[in-house]
Order: structure tokens, then sequence, then C-alpha cells
């Protein structure tokens, strides 16, 4: 399983992923989940991925080798690409391709491999965008309304960005929202696991403007969860029936 | 979609269900979840359900009839059994005939219909007990370590009962802790929904010795929901990154 969670927000774009990988319960290694592509200043692209490995290794490889590519134009490599819906489109083509050939491979298994990705950037001049793109291809974009999109299990960790995430959200508030929505997933889903990757991309700066790893017993996350599982206990004695 | 849960505590059990039923996203009704069977003083158990209405409705209508069947023994009648265990066993045996039978009759169609369901009480001289009873007739119970059961939609509000609740939850916080957990799994998911069931098994009392329905607009449920949101925003705010 994996967790991914994205917010668009009018100061920025925030996400984070998780770094476990299992087949089976028997069988759990680390994958990084999240994939940069970047030219300073021009565009800065973030791609998170949840579904079967081997469906999200061979797109990442693909959209890769189309940006090496001599003969790639804006309608093959992500990094020549006009908007971000094209790029979008660009990384849902490449996706489904890949998901439709691995599942003809897999067809006698009878298993489902399937994969999901969230991709978010800005290009120089063009607004940040943030959109979950579906095995098929097809894709949703995040709004005002709803500034946040999740891939993997999403269900734990809704409730807190439920309760606190805007567009007016500071890049700060948003950072501990999907650290404690991590928190939540972490805690009830053995197959969700540290190391965390947490990117910023700042509006208009078109780079990604921090990048951090998170490691299993970072002093920092280990004292914001102790405090928020203190402050729920706390609310929980406090409320009256 | 449904959400029930219950809790074995060492002061009583106590056990929540909400009453929405749907077929489809467009066709939802208000149906009772939970079930009482009562001698006072002498036995009462606790049933709640999940999935297919006509397989669970046909189920509790079956154990109803062998109820009042004068040729029912310990064997078939929930209200004869010798023991939880039993009660549980003879349930789990009417569920599994039943969702068998409509899954045939429905095979035509492609559509699963399947159930699940909680079964919590006491006999007199008895154990409390509280199972979980799976479509196939086979059930788990819970235990210290697992003080807690959830059918339907359990994710959402899994994780507050995970921090809170242990066995020596006293019943007035036991009741905080599942209305919590309801309340986020009603914000997160619209196919549950209010009113709600609240019911109360003292220990040793082999009698429910409260019941509850929740309706929608309840002062106090309000109150609480609007203090818990308050809460969890000023803990968040109070947290630093």
């Amino acid at each position: 399983m994996t967790y991914c969670v994205g917010l668009k927000l009018n100061a920025g774009l925030v996400l984070l992923s998780d770094t476990r990988t299992n087949a089976g319960l028997d069988n759990i290694a680390c994958y990084r989940k999240m994939f940069f592509f970047e030219q300073l200043g021009e565009r800065a692209i973030v791609v998170m991925t949840a579904g079967s490995l081997s469906v999200t290794q061979t797109t990442l490889a693909r959209l890769t080798e189309a940006i090496h590519d001599e003969m790639a134009d804006e309608t093959t490599s992500i990094m020549k690409a006009q908007t971000m819906l094209q790029v979008a489109t660009i990384i849902g083509d490449t996706l489904s391709r890949t998901r439709r050939e691995i599942a003809e491979q897999c067809r006698d298994l009878r298993q489902q491999a399937s994969a999901s990705m969230i991709v978010a950037g800005q290009r120089c001049g063009g607004d940040m965008r943030m959109f979950l793109i579906y095995p098929e291809g097809n894709f949703i974009e995040a709004t005002d309304d709803t500034p946040f999109l999740q891939i993997g299990e999403h269900k734990y960790g809704k409730p807190i960005l439920d309760r606190v995430v805007t567009p007016a959200t500071s890049l700060a508030d948003a950072q501990k929202a999907v650290l404690l929505s991590m928190d939540s997933t972490l805690r009830s889903n053995l197959s969700v696991g540290m190391p965390l990757d947490l990117a910023i991309i700042e509006r208009d700066a078109c780079a990604v403007t921090s990048r951090r790893r998170i490691l299993d017993g970072d002093p920092d996350f280990a004292r914001m969860s102790a405090a928020w599982s203190a402050a729920l206990r706390e609310s929980f004695v406090n409320i009256s029936i």
C-alpha cells in the first residue's frame, strides 16, 4: 500500500509520500514514490505514485526516456510540454499504455496491475496545477473547493485535511496538516511506512523550493506525533457528553 | 453503506449504529440496524447489521421466527442457546445460509449480496462477549487487546478508537468515543447517516440498561461534534512543526 497527499494552496504546492512497498504481507521494501522533474526557474514538476511497482517504475522510466530523447517534442516530453495540462496528458497516456501492457502480461495470474499518480507543478508564466491521474489515463484537478488530492490508503488521513485545509492555509500549516494526516495513516495501516518524502513548490518559483526526507525516528516528526496524540487525548477528556 | 461499532469493556458493552441504507446513490432510506433480544435478568443480546438489506432482514426474520417456534431448542433459538458462543454460531449459520440463497437468486445480476453482523451480549452466569460475524458465518471475538469491533465504513472512525479505548475505559467515556468515531465517519461518508442508535449492556445486568435514538439535530450530539471540531483545530494550531 501507499499514502501520497498533495495540497494546492494559494502560497504553493505541498506534497508528501511514504516509501513502503509490499508484495503480500511478507515481502516489504522501501521505494521512493516521489519524483522530480525540474528546470530551475522554468518549470518544476513533482510526480507521486501509488499502485503496482512494475507499472509505476516502467511509466517513470518511459517518461524519463522521452525527456532524453532528442526527437522528443512537446507532445511526448514533459520537460517540453507547453502547459501543466499537457504534462498531465502525457503522463496519463504513458501510464494508461503501460498499465494495459502489464495487465495483458499478467492476464493468466488473474491479478490486477494498476497504478495512479498525483502530478503537481508550475511552468514559468503558467498557473500552478495539480492532477490526480487514474489508471486509465484520465484525470481530475484540485480546485479551491477541494484543494487536496490523495492516492493509496486515503481514508485514515482525510478527516484532518477536511477540517483544517483551505486554499488560504499557510505553507507551514500545510506541512503540519499533511504530516498529521500521514501520522494517522501510519498508525492504522502497517503497509504505509517511513521514511517520508516532503516537497514544496512555492508559487511562481518554478522550482522545488524545499525537499526533505524524514527518516524513521526523526525527532521533529516524533515530537509532533506525540504532541498530536496528547492533544487528541486531552481534547477527548475535556469534551462533555 | 453503514457504520456500526461495538466496545467490550470491563464495565459493559457499548454499541452504536447509524440507520442509512442506500441502493445506489439516488435511493436512500432509513432502516434500523440495531436489534434487541432480551429476557430481563436472564439474557440480553444486541445484533447490529451491515450489508445487503435483503440478507440482513431475512436473517433477522429467520432468527425471530425460530425464537417463536415452539419446536425450537438451544441449537436453533438464540433465546434458548446456553452460551453467547452458541448464540453467535446460530446467527452465523443463519446468516451464511441466507446469504448463499440470495446470492444464488442474484447470480444473473453479477451483484454481490453479502452482509456481516456484530453480536454482543451476556447470559446470566456467563461472560459478556462480543463477536463480529462474517458473511460466511465464521466469526472473531473482541478481546482485551482489541476491545472494539466495527462493520461497514470502518476506516474514518478507527483512529479515535485506537487512541482512547482500552478495556478500562468508563461507560461515559466509551459513549463519547463511539459518538466521536461516528462523527468522523458521518463527515467523510455521505452514505452513513443520522439518526443513530446507541445501546449499553452493563456488566452482569443481563439487560439492555440504556437505549437511545439520537435524531438529526440532537442538541447534545451537535454540541459534542462542534466542540470536537473546535478542539481539533485548536490542537492543530498549537502544535509546532
